[in-house]
């Protein structure tokens, strides 16, 4: 076998750098399990009717073929899924009679798209998704407590600041229709050009594609321009002097998940109404979120979500569902890049224990058995080298300690890095918390 | 949509039965970094001319093609890899330079192969890998400390009795070439069909295929049939009366895995010398182990793995390496199934605070929310319906506790199984133990 190069689009972290990932994770998952989150893992694959929707994202669509099939085509009928809400909304319908509604989940799991790679997409990449999902019914309640809870967890972590753009589907379908705009559909994906062409030519296109007035473009430009983290919205959206009962419900709406984040945003993670976000023509059908990290305005949101009202059906039930997605590789994989946040080192062990010959390597397993019997992650040296060679074997796989049993039934353990050899019982001694486990480094903080 | 039906060969938990898994991956996640291995994730596809290597597993490679490929087979060269093995022998190729050897890792992902689905036995399942790999040379130790490392990760399991039986490819080697056998690789094929044919037939193919006479056919199958949990085996070997320096190797490194285990069996775990194990014609080179679960012995093994001279080479440098192989999927689908391991309850809720009415609804978040900063995992009650039906509600989902703030501001808290209800301070009140979280619920114990 020869060297293996990179492959364009499938990222892989270093130990140390996986070591970020996982913290990531797990943290993200302590605070949605006290939220009554549970885990649940979906296949990789789905069927393709499933998959497949005849839009853009069936290009990117990965097809499973058996390599010596016997039919001719090999083609399996399967697909790896592109995000986690397909399957989720599959595992939904086929266990319903299984779960209990309304049903929380979280999923972190890769899925695989076959776009072209750049920072921040990735042919495969892994997603962290929360959801609660109803059965026929599900209270407006859980739309401000999802997003509340991706803000409580997202807050938690040593990321850039966050901000939270919160809109509402039904206030802007209801401010289009109480303006009279004829084709709403045009108009909402009019506005969301907003990112990409100047207000003028978005103007232009809701007077050609949706049939508004220039007049009608010009309020639903300034409808798109608002922009602020407390509910005074509601007042500048009244200013604009359209009445739509559907407007009413989106206003009172969107006013509540505001609120309902006051208690947990501050100055790292801010929650805002932004009236533009439209999250396309997906199946959202009330609140919608998207996700946007300080300094990294260029990779689009780094998640995103809202409330749909047919999550998934069978014909004879519904599933309206709320969730947030929190794209776990199009964050860390550019933070880490950049060296924003990195792991404080490659491997698990906090302490060696030297060799002083290959006849005492027992006795050390049972010294490091020590050590592990009190969550001290431990490894013996691999060589009785000299004490010196050990000490830079420990440096080099970034082990902060390094432990010498001594001739005379004593033991001494080093800090490496400051060199300060001292006195140690092995069923006492502990590291510094920091020191315990591998964690996470900030730029600031190193 | 209509129902989806299950997929053959893609089991999936439900929610009580993935806590089972993830408490397992947990517990043996914990053992390994205590251990000093690093968590690592490679990518789920690898170019195929690594997957493939025109046997029998060719058949079950699951190819990649794009939907709508511009090309005209739409291949993208890539396949899903079907072990762990393959893709962690690349990322150490690929990433050597910045890997400090040994290197220790584990590693949790599933795999696919498009195999006939059985039990035990699916097109999508989950494998936890434990290596340690050296760059030019690894110590023997190494050898040992794998195996015993598996063994006290899995004794710490709640799983039915398990064999760990091991042998070395130079005794099973050195002991054929000692006997003068024409076709040593002939003869391990051959005893390696001892557990599907009788031991004259596999004695007739020993003639037929490896060249052996009857009377040296007679001694392979003498050697096979020692299983010993010490080193009496040694003896038992030396009695046949074949020598040969690799066999005197091979004898020498498996007395020192079974002793070397000594001291971590217990009559949960046994590790035994077996020495009909060959592990097929893989790459092994020296110790081999495979594992088996008592009751389960029709799944065959459910790990296993050894030593392989040269588990990745870029044709300058060697990477020797030895690593054991958990079935996750193999080992807890049939073991959920058939109810011998449960989850404890569905959902992450230890408590769920019921709600007089909707307006009590953000004094309910904050009474959970200072459960929660107490790592008490807490859902509000999705409806002010009466307490019956909210405690009813609280039952179906599994949560053990309701939680009722009293109008003088005073608190009290009811075990929904017992129907006990006591005066509680939600700063200081805690489940017991076996309540906190999700947990494994055993056969034995339920």
């Amino acid at each position: 076998m020869s060297k293996p190069t990179p492959l364009s689009g499938y990222p892989e972290f270093l130990p140390a750098e996986r070591a970020v990932e996982r913290e990531v994770v797990s943290r993200l998952s302590r605070t949605f399990e006290l939220h009554g989150f549970t885990n649940i893992e979906t296949r990789a694959v789905e069927p393709l009717d499933r998959l497949s929707k005849g839009g853009e994202i069936d290009k990117e669509l990965y097809v499973l073929r058996r390599l010596h099939a016997d039919d001719q085509a090999g083609d399996s009928g399967l697909g790896l899924h592109f995000d986690l809400t397909v399957p989720f909304a599959r595992y939904v319908l086929e266990h319903a009679g299984r779960l209990e509604f309304p049903f929380r989940r979280y999923q972190v799991q890769p899925a695989w798209r076959g776009e072209r790679p750049q920072e921040g997409r990735y042919r495969q990449f892994t997603q962290m998704d929360i959801d609660i999902v109803g059965k026929d019914e599900l209270p407006f309640h859980h739309d401000v407590e999802v997003v509340r809870v991706m803000v409580e967890a997202l807050g938690s972590l040593p990321l850039p600041r966050l901000s939270f753009q919160v809109n509402n589907r039904k206030l802007i379908q209801g401010f289009y229709r109480g303006l009279g705009i004829p084709d709403v559909p045009a108009a909402i994906r009019a506005i969301d050009k907003l990112d990409k062409q100047p207000a003028d030519a978005v103007a232009q296109l809701l007077v050609d594609t949706a049939g508004a007035t220039p007049e009608q473009a010009e309020r639903c430009l300034a409808l798109a321009t608002i922009r602020v983290a407390d509910t005074s919205f509601v007042e500048s959206v009244r200013a604009l002097g359209v009445e739509d009962e559907l407007l009413d419900a989106g206003l009172a709406e969107l006013a509540a998940v505001v609120e309902g984040c006051a208690a947990v945003v501050d100055d790292h993670v801010t929650v805002e109404a932004n009236l533009r976000i439209a999250r396309g023509l997906d199946y959202y059908t009330g609140t919608v979120v998207e996700i946007f990290m300080e300094g990294y305005e260029r990779l689009k949101s780094v998640g995103g979500g809202g409330r749909y009202d047919a999550l998934a059906t069978d014909g004879r039930t519904t599933y309206p569902g709320v969730g947030v997605s929190f794209g776990v590789s199009r964050t860390l994989v550019p933070l880490v890049a950049d060296g924003v946040l990195r792991g404080s080192r490659p491997v698990s062990s906090a302490v060696l224990v030297a060799l002083a010959d290959e006849d005492s390597r027992t006795s050390a397993q049972d010294l490091a058995d020590r050590l592990r019997r009190r969550g001290i992650a431990t490894e013996v040296a691999a060589a009785p080298q000299k004490f010196g060679r050990q000490i830079r074997y420990a440096e080099r796989r970034g082990i902060p300690y390094v432990w010498f049993p001594q001739e005379d039934g004593t033991h001494q353990v080093k800090d490496i890095r400051s060199g300060d050899q001292v006195d140690a019982d092995p069923d006492a001694w502990t590291p510094p918390a920091e020191d315990l486990q591998q964690t996470i480094v900030t730029q600031s903080s190193s």
